[in-house]
């Protein structure tokens, strides 16, 4: 079902511009849109966590959805976070992106799932929700989500899901859940998982080396994710770490829970991407030290990247 | 503002019926409500956690709560649960319903909320968001949300939100925390707090004499409350005592997490006061021996309680 | 290795008795064991959560255990709450007391373990550490641990540690789970289990039909559990079911987190089986309130079981 | 009582060091201990989690720090880790701890606390207990202990307790808490509160900057914290976060929760510190693969800082 999909490079996880007023921002989410296909994004992601949906109501998440696949006109797939506290929500959410055009969906389990039964048990029945012919995206965030997915699980999850498409994974640590996944596929117990990783590409640098196929998360600087991504594919080992570790302080800073958003889209309006960087309620505002605090991040990077010259 | 609105009595929590198919049975909600307000009950929440809320799409939503209001004909109070994981969701729904003539709505805290001032926070967020002229109430019921408001936070929420109806109170243990609100009232240091109990039922016996002022919850026996409340409130101690132990190990069955929705749509179902007692997906489904064992239950209460002969 | 062992009946989880001032009370202890084997108890657990083990020091839990192995003069299997926040103390605590004569130990997770793995990796690790030749038991307490172990974790510690002697089964909604493990004894799938009921015998009655040895909890008349026990395997449902539904009110009295071990102590010190009701910081004391809260019950149970009267 | 007593600089976090066969190697005590003196760090914090703390019978503890007490000479104040599931245990090792010369111990707060009042009490109920002349350090690390404190609660604790010492802090994001502390000082709304930070140091370059004291953390490099906070004191901003930003990427490296201290005992075992880098059980192993990404950046490390050429 999902088997003609893959999913490799950056999908670069979107956030939701808003004007100052907290009314969504059309034409942030246009020029938002065309500097990700200019920056070499290879998907988009909207309607994450990061991305607000929370607080958006039904009519302005399928507004959203309809702009920015107008805008990309096809040339890249689109994911749409559709996770909710019941699968009615869900499904509605899903049938209507679908037919805007969306390519899949992505699924966050509930944060009061323990055992291993009642975490696959979710994404079957989520699957079978929403349709079983549209693709899903596995979230394996636990610093989030409280859900601990052992790659037991997630092979179970995609061995049963026909509809499993790739894993957004953002364990920490979780760099030898990679090595595991990619070990099974290898001694065959395993059909082919491709593994996009997330947590603000925190390690994205060993990730990678790991055997991930690239990144499915929301830096400021996703040029700088697709510049990594493609070097240590490559194997341009020190390359990609060089550049890595340059805006390394700053990914650390930007991955904080709370601020990090704010710290995003401050960012991403400073070079221009957004115009404003607005979270609407209830969200983190930066605080004047803060911001001086990023900027001195931002200068520091410009010594070996120019793009944060801003 | 909610100065004119006061609670006493049995809120039922009422369960939403569907067909065995999973659509919503409209003459069950129909004969459910007569039901009701033949018991006795002084008002009606809907879309509680136990009127399976997540399941329903927004639209399902809007049109229950329609229905049971053409149904009542304004002769009781109807509180809509609007919980939800953003404030736009719970925005929409709440303005929806509104507007078709409840009389207020239930809110009940995210379970990341650790921190008093976030508590506090979030209920004053969240009355800004929905209309700071909606009555709203109170659920604190740590046991499924995870959040521990104490005395003190609950004084708060209702002193800073002129907003707050009444007080769900489900906390466990719970009697002391109804004695210091009402202790506080009498000191003169909090204004009046209407307060309901939930959690099944299951102190309602002792709630009632440390001050509570009726009952907000769905026990498959809503007459038995009504009745315990109603003598308990006449000084009829032992007669209530009498009544509520007889129900005791059914009420103690049926506050199961899980289980126990299907025991209460199962008991209505036998009770005449719906037709099925399917629950939509993810639900639990009773197994013949526990069905078995709620028989016996019941056939022991009927001993003493007619109404249980079934 | 534990194949000669069984458990059945009722081993009573004993409070451990202090003075007014905080000092263990030994002729308490005494007095309280006397009772116990009077009572037909046919073990004894000491040193668990409600006997507040972690508010004693090393060398007085071995003197608690030291003086209990030597009033029941081995007439009784003797276990011993060894749960700590690590294997050394763990060991330690269990060479002391299975040295002095103990059966076994009793071991409850930490309450961080998640994934079914981490569980039973850990049942492994403890058994190992404290001596693969010492009968353990398993405390299946979501409710108080926060940990979901499914039926197939306990097949697997079960199965893989051949020390595991019996389970003390006190998860919440917890009847289908005897259920399933009794399914599984019946085809083969899992050698013999014995299961001893907790969670303060709030569902005794019926969890002995589904398949229960006994009860393996403190309610403040374990008298009543050895009665009900006896009935219900002698198949006098009905007699069962009454003594037990006249002690209700007070078991869910009593079950409550917190005030509840301070109801226990307190009837126990109403019946004369310890000095006082004394709890060790940090502990609830009950109210005045409270107290005659729990003297209105034991009247009400004395209309039906003479021992209430106090 | 505790105002004589004043903390900055690095209280380093000394990991255990072990034999291979899980034996303490007391001659790597005493070479780490004078590597420690001779790095410059201003104190030692020894038994804290990351030294295996929970692992360690209640005689090997007294023997860590004897050891380490003897070979310091009486040179560093020495902060002893005490947190316990009871207050009886923490009394115990408190006072062997004290009268071995230990100068104060730290505290960390059971993972179930919640409510403010709740958090605030414990900390009193425990320096009561543990005796209130003896000078206590709050641990604050909600990543771990799943407790949040507000700075409002951390407040309250240090006026409420008079042993109150100083704040290990380690919340994240954590950067406003220690701008609030600082302006509580500043306004006269709180007494000056001492405060290094933890969290492996993740934020040390910033934290120095809003008002931290220093650090109280065991990266494998304490000799780059001693240097970052002297320098970040002396205001040579640039050259200050020259060498942490050098070291980030290790550092995030071994602030992974369960391989983190493999990594740190691995390189502190590469460096000559300790003899062995085995953990006791449970505890995790790093892959050869692990190993061997943490051998690439201790080279690329070595590039700014010589130190790291192992």
């Amino acid at each position: 079902m999902t088997s003609h999909l893959d999913a490799k490079g950056v999908y670069v996880i979107a956030p939701t511009p808003f004007h100052t007023d907290g009314r969504i921002d059309d034409s942030s989410i246009d020029r938002m849109t065309d500097f990700f296909l200019k920056a070499g994004v290879t998907g988009m992601t909207v309607l994450g966590q990061l991305g607000e949906a929370p607080k958006m109501a039904h009519d302005e998440s399928v507004g959203i959805v309809k702009r920015v696949i107008a805008r990309t006109g096809g040339k890249l797939p689109i994911v749409v976070g559709v996770s909710a506290p019941g699968f009615a929500a869900m499904k509605s959410l899903t049938h209507d992106v679908m037919d805007l055009g969306a390519t899949g969906v992505m699924i966050a389990p509930p944060n009061t799932l323990r055992t291993d039964d009642s975490i696959v048990q979710y994404y079957k029945q989520a699957s079978e929700a929403i349709g079983s012919d549209v693709p899903f995206v596995i979230q394996d965030y636990p610093l989030t989500f409280s859900v601990q997915m052992t790659p037991a699980v997630i092979r179970r999850i995609h061995t049963e899901c026909p509809a499993c498409w790739f894993l957004k994974h953002e364990d920490w640590p979780g760099l030898d859940k990679i090595s595991q996944l990619r070990a099974w596929e290898k001694d065959g117990s395993m059909r082919r998982l491709p593994i996009l990783v997330g947590n603000n590409a925190l390690f994205l640098d060993f990730e990678m080396e790991r055997g991930a196929d690239g990144a499915n998360t929301g830096y400021c600087f996703p040029d700088m994710l697709v510049d990594v991504v493609r070097m240590s594919k490559a194997g341009q080992r020190d390359a990609a770490h060089d550049l890595f570790d340059a805006h390394l302080p700053l990914v650390r800073y930007e991955q904080q829970p709370g601020p990090g958003l704010a710290v995003r889209k401050y960012v991403m309006m400073r070079r221009g991407i957004i115009a404003s960087d607005t979270l609407r309620k209830p969200g983190a505002t930066l605080s004047a030290t803060a911001k001086a605090e990023v900027d001195y991040l931002l200068s520091r990077i410009a010594k070996v990247d120019p793009r944060a010259k801003v």
